[in-house]
């Protein structure tokens, strides 16, 4: 092996790679950028209709990626080669694993993946679908399919890579960290960059000067404004990208809470919307001369003649369609399998074409459709058409009219084929048409169109002139029908016989002369179609893996099922990291192996984990080492990055952390994180209180919400926000908090609470939110919800309909409302109310309980979530019985006759002189004594009281001439109306 | 010719070129800087003894050079290329031309050339000594030594060579704008950057907010501050690049005054300085890691061995001596030449070594002595030497003591030759000691050094570990004596029989074998070492192209030895330019023609510019239309660039001008240039009546110092400083002021006003500048004159000499006192006169005066210049007479007895008794009434009163008891003392 490239060469390289591709060479921006997407050499570019490709260097500035220098490969600064291809160029992957290979990269020697990653600008305004591409685990570059930029829609779209250089000449050069790397002319990458490094960290840390440089923020938006108005696209985007760079050191700095952000990304959008617009508006002034650029011309797209022979099958023949694509994400694969497994019968049913056995099949990179035994032609159709009124069609001697022959002629039939038919007392005369089944290659050509658009993936994209959405590009159609290419095009590419193989083999092509070879080829090229038996092998994989080490793999469906759907052709492979790893809270180490590297970790026999982990190659097992070394350097470099954290973290008390939740807005109007906290304070032993807690618990939960929120301020939580909760508890325990007060911070952000502190802090926590933002005016619209709300209300249900705890709400949001430094009174507590109703519909009705015995329960049950849960099951159950009708019936006659009273009538039983009204007294006596808060007792009591309503309404004239005796008996009602008060509402049930 | 390279190919090109030298790659500063000396890669690597090679782009942003994309080549931003090679690899401007080579410029094509230029950055606190380096009279390069950086000396030196890459690549391209360059992948350069190059134009121009940038620079210096606090290096580095660029935008918004813009340097002079200081103690803490490279490891200097063999010459030979060096500014080769040619001769006489002729010559690489007919050998040498007095060495026996065999011995002869000499009356006895001559060849190797070393530069640098300082890197010696080497070595450099080609000729070796061989090698290689000769050749040269066109081209010593003193086979050639460009005024054409392109304006007969020019080539004249062709894309960017200003300017009228002078500070406590225009509107008036003016005259004087600073605003001024003055003539003349007052404007900044209002206002300019400055405490100190205030003081002096003015300098300071805005009193009146009086010393003393007259004409009539200079010349002319002296020691009598007393006694004529007091008193009124202001007159009556004088103390006591007599002599005595009173003060000359 030659002598690998050093750092700059490598750019050197690459940069010659995409000339030769027709990319023009730029250089880097002279303004600190967090990534060559904010150059505007992309970012302003990707925009309009012209044609742009480009590559340029881009030396990328993430401040609070800062480690001081500590890490091998995670600094705040790294090096992006970033590419713009404008329009894609139909083969963006392969072009691109090419330049792997001119560097060095050999793909059958790597196991090069491209895992899903989308990407989103909320500043830029910003997004676009594509991947996160690994090399042996270690993510080295981003590919993504512009969708959106400055706010605005992209057409055509942009197809973006970016390569992480120093990752990539890490690989390359195999040192175990960056500042080991030949930088260039000999020298080291850390004797270059490393001091700089530390500085920068330190001064984005620690020193920066919050308050100024936040004016400062505020005087660049301005210029920003003014270069606006100006008509200045360039100076205002700069402006727009220092605000960029000043909003990440102020972050870096502890300085921008949740609103904050949120704001902060508002104004930088709104700068780069207007920025955008002017860019747009000034390329239409300029006459768009990127068109004329010679090396850019789109070739004229390959619309290659279909072969036109088709063969006259005469016999059933197998069917294969492929839609081959760059990688879909795991999600979309399932789903998409799902879907074709419904509409694929379908579509053949439709099409009147016979089938012996349907088989959907699918990879990251196809979805298969095998059909055996379909039929050569449709089915012949039979229709009934009906023509004139018989009496018109004939004459009175039963000779055919004019209007009867017309009618024969435009159908097709003759005369004396027409038949008279009587419908509704009318006679008419009708044909039967015959429709003769066509070839099936002519049908399916002309309809598979429509079958793989009507596949739909939860986001989709676009990426080539046909403006065509998918999960991910479409690149090839095979379409077979036995030997005969179905001729059909969809998204730019047209159907045929060729498919292409795995990825590491350099995805080779795949001729078929058959259909019916189909499965054999993919076979022979090693790709396993089936998922089950994808996820078979890496199970049986991974867990021999795991027994080597005397380990285990505990069952992990959606793991398995991702990993499954993120390769062709699996092999497991065993890799290891250090020991002192395993200091660091196991949480941390297992979400950071599934997670971000979706690893299997292997847990020995105390059910402690193991210093190994499992990875899942794409490909087979040659050249396996390299990839394992590949895998281990980037779990290394992922532990240490989280113990880097986790040290930074230990060296105080959590609650030393609780003064910075000071800098930590929680919402402007609401106050910082530690005001939330003050109020969790006072609030949850109101809550616990009303839950029913005490002595120790009680105590439990006021500490638990001391220290609650403390860990959003440790470095681990900044970084990997999951592990809120999860970490101060952690914290607490190794600062000898109680093992109740531990448990009930760690499960604080759960759905179901375990513990009864834990609850108490979870309700307090939600409501103070709920009601706090919806009193700011910040509750949520449409599809925005920032906060997170609907979730919060869920949660509050789930949780106390799991722990089958009876809360009223409306008692819990009056606490909350008082310690809230905003008004909060009646009329947002019961908007709040409101909206966790709106949530518990859907709970309900997500768990099958019909639409109108929800509404019943929400009616009167809504304030107590469990209640609600509970009276919707018996109602349920109830409304099932035989006589229910007569219940209702019953029950809906006292109702009727009293819900229109603007008055509650004061019964006098002394004064129910008939026996009708004194048996139905007695009834309703009975009934309010039996009251136990059940549905089903107040149900049974309701079916009691039937013939003693019966009776009353069958005796007794209830208005009575006599205003005393009419108001006591509708008295009479009313109370017997009330029985359901607080329960349901029966007036909503069905029959009613 | 295959086609040329596109920019970034030629980017790329050279990348690769420098990293074949070994040369690290780096990208470019992702902060705006002004050049690539601000990235850190150079301004901090520089420092500290280390060795970096470094190669990088760098998009360099001067708001000022900002045009609107109107000029062919000069925009706000600019691609520089920056190497540094550290240390001097020896051959560094060798390698810089393969550059070129490797990029596509044939040397034998063009005229490149090394042309003077040095460079300093006030805000860097660094600066350098080197060239332009001009491709066809374009400045495509900046190459230089850098001396010290952040304020700290260098060791070893960087060479830095800075290319202008967007005007390489339009010699390459051969286009005539850059924005029609072929930017890469067939994209046109302005495609790409015209439109952002425009929009920053107008924000740098017009939009940019003054005060919210100036408060963002004082935050950065803060943040740089606190950094530096902290250690932190980069980024107070990084805080002062953005407050360079910051101060630059606000610069090009017309908002820095100059005192303001020396402010501003010095501030970010202190932090590069703090930053420079940090840095070289960090790398003194890390050991200094590039010491480590491999590729960087010093090659061992060559040090070749002598050639040991001498002939042993005996009859005389020729000797040549070249010093060869890097091109040498024209001044320091015109000055190495005068000192060689005094120094060469007694360099020889010293060493006893006869010759026939010495000839000394010179090209701007390499100073030639050249001596013929030298002696092979020294002559012999015989001195007399002082031993013991005669009495000690002989005994009464005359027989030689102990003490006069010692003498003899020490010094070699016998006691024998020892003789005895006489001197100021005593004996001694001498030895006479014969030193022989040895061989020119050994006693020119011992010595050679120090004649090299003897030479004196103005400016001088050092470039290599060697520490020697020259005016440009010494780089071959030739000496020879006969055939044989003369053996020495310099600044690392050791002598041979090897010289080097002409430039375009790619500087080919040239052996010699013999000395008397050398004038015939150089005239071979077209080399002409006689600068007559070159001089002659150009003139004829240029006299007959101009002839060509009708045209003559007016004397111009200057220019004419600038230009010979730059090459060394010198071509003229006519270049030609559009004729548009002549509606420009002629100043600036001729400005830029003499001063920027060292061409000779062609004018025809009438006296006007015609459309030429002529430039002179290195070389012979192959390929001249190339680099004709270049020259004349040159000049016609250089004019655009004029015109662009010009019309500019003329866009308004010179009056509306004057508000924007309000934010020119002319220094802060005086402060804006309207504020002194104010008070030049009252002052000049009142000068003009002190010089007697009136009528028109004095209007003329009001309105011309309404209008003289007008232009300072304008663009053409703030381009071109120089043309000040001219260019408000000019403006006014357009806006039909009158004759008068556009000549008073025009000249107002001359050494000499040719017209009186124009005299008024350039003194009444200059007692403003002086006393207001003064008064601010801004006298200069040593060398430290940023106002030029001695200027100032010399041209108010030149002035009223010039124009033969009697004038009170006491009266102008007074009348300009009280216009200040600070108090400025008598003791800074004192103050001014004295620094004036100075500045009349100097003046005086370069005039030829004998200090002593100075002296006296300064003491009495230093407050009116010309008075001062009168009395001088007519003191000086005195003094010769053959009765001088007597004359002087009659008034000094006069002058001796009275100058100690305190009083002033008041003459009684009457009381006059005796005949010599009498005859005294007489002489004395007659001296009074032929006063007439002139010094001859004086001194004829004080010449006619010798007798008196002499008559009076013979015949009188002064001093006598009788106290009214006395001091009524005394009071005549004092009456003759004082007619010298303000004309000079005898006392101070010699005699007295």
């Amino acid at each position: 092996m030659s002598k690998p490239l050093n750092f700059q060469q490598m750019i050197m390289k690459l940069l010659s790679f995409w000339e030769e591709q027709g990319c023009l060479i730029q250089q880097p921006y002279n303004v600190q950028v967090g990534a060559g997407t904010m150059n505007p050499a992309t970012s302003l570019r990707v925009l309009g209709p012209e044609p742009w490709n480009v590559v340029y260097v881009e030396p990328s500035i993430r401040p609070d990626d800062g480690r001081f220098g500590d890490n091998p490969n995670r600094m705040q600064m790294h090096f992006q080669l970033q590419v713009i291809l404008k329009p894609d160029p139909g083969n963006p992957q392969e072009i691109f694993i090419k330049s792997l290979e001119a560097i060095g990269f050999n793909q059958r020697e790597h196991d090069i993946r491209f895992v899903e990653d989308n990407w989103e600008s909320p500043a830029l305004g910003a997004w676009g679908l594509g991947w996160e591409v690994w090399l042996d685990g270690q993510e080295i570059t981003q590919f993504t399919y512009f969708q959106q930029a400055g706010g605005l829609e992209l057409e055509p779209n942009s197809v973006e890579i970016t390569y992480g250089l120093d990752r990539i000449a890490l690989a390359l050069q195999g040192k175990e960290a960056v500042w080991d790397m030949d930088y260039g002319a000999g020298v080291g990458y850390g004797d270059i960059l490393l001091p700089a490094e530390i500085e920068h960290c330190e001064y984005y840390f620690n020193i920066a000067d919050v308050e100024a440089l936040t004016s400062i923020y505020d005087t660049y938006e301005k210029e920003a404004q003014r270069c606006l108005e100006a008509g200045l696209v360039v100076p205002a985007h700069d402006y727009n990208l220092k605000c960029s760079h000043l909003f990440n050191v102020l972050d870096t700095r502890g300085a921008i809470g949740v609103t904050e952000r949120a704001n902060y990304f508002q104004r930088m959008r709104r700068i780069a919307r207007q920025v955008s617009e002017a860019y747009v508006e000034q390329r239409k002034r300029l006459e768009y001369p990127f068109f004329d650029v010679p090396g850019w011309q789109a070739t004229a797209a390959g619309t290659e003649a279909f072969q036109t022979t088709v063969t006259p099958y005469e016999t059933p023949q197998t069917f294969v369609l492929e839609i081959g694509s760059e990688e879909l994400p795991p999600t979309d694969l399932t789903s998409a399998l799902r879907q074709l497994r419904i509409i694929v019968p379908e579509f053949f049913e439709n099409l009147r074409l016979g089938y012996e056995q349907i088989t959907i099949e699918g990879t990251p990179r196809r979805l298969s459709i095998m059909v055996e035994g379909l039929q050569p032609r449709q089915e012949d159709l039979e229709t009934v058409v009906k023509g004139p009124p018989a009496d018109r069609a004939f004459d009175a001697s039963g000779k055919a009219t004019k209007a009867a022959e017309g009618f024969a002629r435009s159908r097709g039939v003759s005369v004396e084929d027409l038949k008279v038919l009587e419908e509704d007392g009318r006679r008419y005369v009708t044909a039967v048409v015959r429709e003769t089944g066509r070839p099936a290659v002519e049908v399916l050509a002309e309809n598979l169109v429509e079958l793989v658009a009507g596949i739909r993936f939860e986001k989709s994209m676009r990426w080539n002139e046909s403006n065509v959405s998918f999960s991910r590009p479409l690149r090839w159609l095979v379409a077979l029908y036995g030997r005969d290419i179905v001729p059909f095009s969809y998204a730019g590419v047209a159907s045929g016989r060729t498919s292409r193989g795995l990825r590491p083999y350099d995805s080779p092509s795949i001729d078929m002369s058959d259909a019916s070879s189909y499965a054999d080829h993919m076979r022979e090229n090693k790709i396993v179609l089936n998922s089950e038996e994808r996820s078979r092998t890496i199970l049986e994989g991974v867990a021999a893996l795991a027994a080597e080490q005397q380990g285990t793999i505990p069952d992990n469906q959606d793991l398995l099922e991702e990993v499954t759907n993120l390769v062709e052709y699996p092999t497991p492979l065993l890799g290891k990291f250090e020991k002192r790893f395993l200091s660091i809270p196991e949480e941390v180490l297992v979400a950071v192996m599934r997670k971000h590297q979706r690893y299997f970790p292997v847990y020995g026999k105390s059910g402690r984990l193991l210093p190994y982990f499992i990875a899942v190659r794409n490909g087979d097992d040659e050249y396996l080492d390299i990839v394992r070394e590949g895998n281990e350097h980037v779990i290394r470099a992922r532990f240490a990055d989280a113990e880097f954290f986790y040290n930074n973290d230990i060296k105080k008390k959590l609650a030393d952390f609780l003064p910075e939740l000071d800098k930590l807005t929680f919402q402007a109007e609401l106050g910082s994180m530690l005001a939330k906290t003050k109020r969790l304070e006072d609030l949850v032993p109101e809550i616990a209180v009303l839950l029913g807690l005490e002595g120790k618990d009680l105590e439990t939960a006021a500490r638990a919400a001391a220290l609650a929120k403390a860990d959003l301020a440790t470095s681990m939580v900044v970084e990997m926000t999951a592990l809120q909760g999860i970490m101060g508890g952690h914290y607490a325990g190794l600062n000898g908090e109680e093992e109740d007060v531990v448990k009930a911070i760690a499960e604080q952000y759960n759905a179901v609470s375990q513990t009864r502190p834990g609850l108490a802090l979870a309700l307090a926590d939600r409501f103070d939110s709920l009601l706090g933002l919806f009193a700011a005016g910040l509750a949520p619209k449409g599809s925005n919800d920032p906060f997170a709300l609907r979730r919060a209300a869920i949660q509050i249900i789930d949780n106390l309909v799991t722990n089958e705890q009876f809360f009223d709400l409306r008692a819990g949001l009056a606490a909350a409302a008082p310690l809230l430094p905003i008004e909060a009174g009646e009329p947002e507590i019961a908007e709040v109310l409101d909206f966790i109703n709106g949530r518990l519909g859907v709970v309900l009705r997500e768990n099958g309980y019909a639409s109108s015995v929800i509404k019943a329960v929400v009616a009167e049950a809504g304030h107590d979530p469990f209640l609600a849960w509970r009276n919707a099951a018996d109602l349920s159950e109830a409304i099932e019985a035989a006589d229910w009708q007569d219940v209702l019936n019953a029950y809906a006659r006292c109702v009727r006759i009293t819900r229109n009273l603007d008055e509650v009538y004061e019964l006098d039983p002394a004064a129910l002189s008939e026996p009708a009204e004194q048996m139905l007294y007695s009834a309703s006596q009975e009934a309010v004594a039996a009251t136990d808060g059940t549905m089903s007792t107040l149900i049974d009591s309701l079916r009691g009281m039937v013939p003693a309503i019966s009776r009353f309404f069958e005796d007794i004239l209830v208005m009575d001439d006599d205003a005393g005796i009419r108001q006591n008996r509708l008295a009479l009602l009313q109370q017997v109306a009330n029985l359901t008060k607080g329960m349901a509402d029966l007036s909503q049930l069905e029959g009613f």
